[in-house]
């Protein structure tokens, strides 16, 4: 059995769902593993994780919207106010979607559905580094 | 080490929670693997799965209902309308619980608590046909 | 490859959230496992895991109080209800939230990003005994 551990940076401006898929993809591809267990974490409690739909970006808009609305940016409704109007909504909206990612390498294929991608979602307003943690087990 | 891959499929018609704890625990029982990881995923973005209450069948119907109540069908809401009233609430509902259950095996027993249950979560309100892709490894 | 068992148990007094990191790291030290991947894995449908912010008090207390709000304990809502008004509550935001999170552990350290704790998100208001299942597999 081996193990890889890498990171992978995204750059992110503000909020929404920014697709990582093809950023892991070229990574595995790289690796000499054929089969596996690929565990990915995000190293922040303001951003999170999410598979979702790839094809029509109105789905990224409503999910925005939707996350948005449940967890209002208003400083009137949180005690936690000192890093800005975003910052307890994200930590909210982040408990709310996922913070980690474990998925099936068969085959050097990453076993996900026609439709799925990987998506980071920036919860926080100004633009940030995020780590994502990328550690492949298998043979 | 070794790693074994089998897809189930879920036959589902309609919106509700569908229990397939039995259907993963008769393909355990086959393998070769006394103690490991067993990752299932969803290929799909418009069903979820969830560890929930195996005994009271209202805890499903409300969970249900709670998740009708918090993500409206209602085209008014969204831009992504065009697959039908229930495709954009159905992909919130997906990021709101789980696309993957990563679990433990020990003496080939899947270690889940006495009142947990495997559950696949259908959005969709028309019949689907769902896979989920299981992924055993260890020892 | 090896794998290791165990069970973390956790007292709970009522809502809100209990940070285990320590328990967890304290267990992984005697381990005789460098690298690898730890699962977690709560076995009751009534609590629930988190990462989350380990810096500011504030924001476990604005967590706690954003889910009551978002799934009330008023038994009017839901047709589970002989279990107390706070049950149904708690299932609900269990599939919310998470049952299990998978970890990275590279060089016998955890990989969680700074400001990153584990935290076990109780959800009844009596006191409980929650147990943690660790599953630790990896060289």
């Amino acid at each position: 059995m081996k193990q890889i551990f890498s990171e992978i940076l995204m750059e992110t401006k503000g909020q929404g769902l920014y697709n990582f898929t093809d950023k892991t993809l070229n990574w595995l591809k790289k690796q000499k593993i054929k089969d596996g267990i690929l565990n990915i974490n995000i190293l922040h409690t303001s951003a999170s994780l999410v598979i979702q739909e790839n094809a029509d970006p109105d789905v990224l808009f409503d999910l925005k919207n939707f996350f948005n609305k449940l967890v209002p940016m208003n400083n009137d409704l949180y005690k936690h106010t000192t890093e800005g109007k975003d910052d307890m909504p994200a930590h909210i909206k982040s408990a709310l979607t996922n913070n980690q990612l474990t998925l099936s390498i068969k085959n050097k294929k990453l076993m996900l559905g026609n439709w799925q991608g990987l998506y980071l979602f920036e919860h926080r307003i100004e633009k940030h580094t995020r780590v994502l943690s990328h550690h492949l087990l298998g043979n």
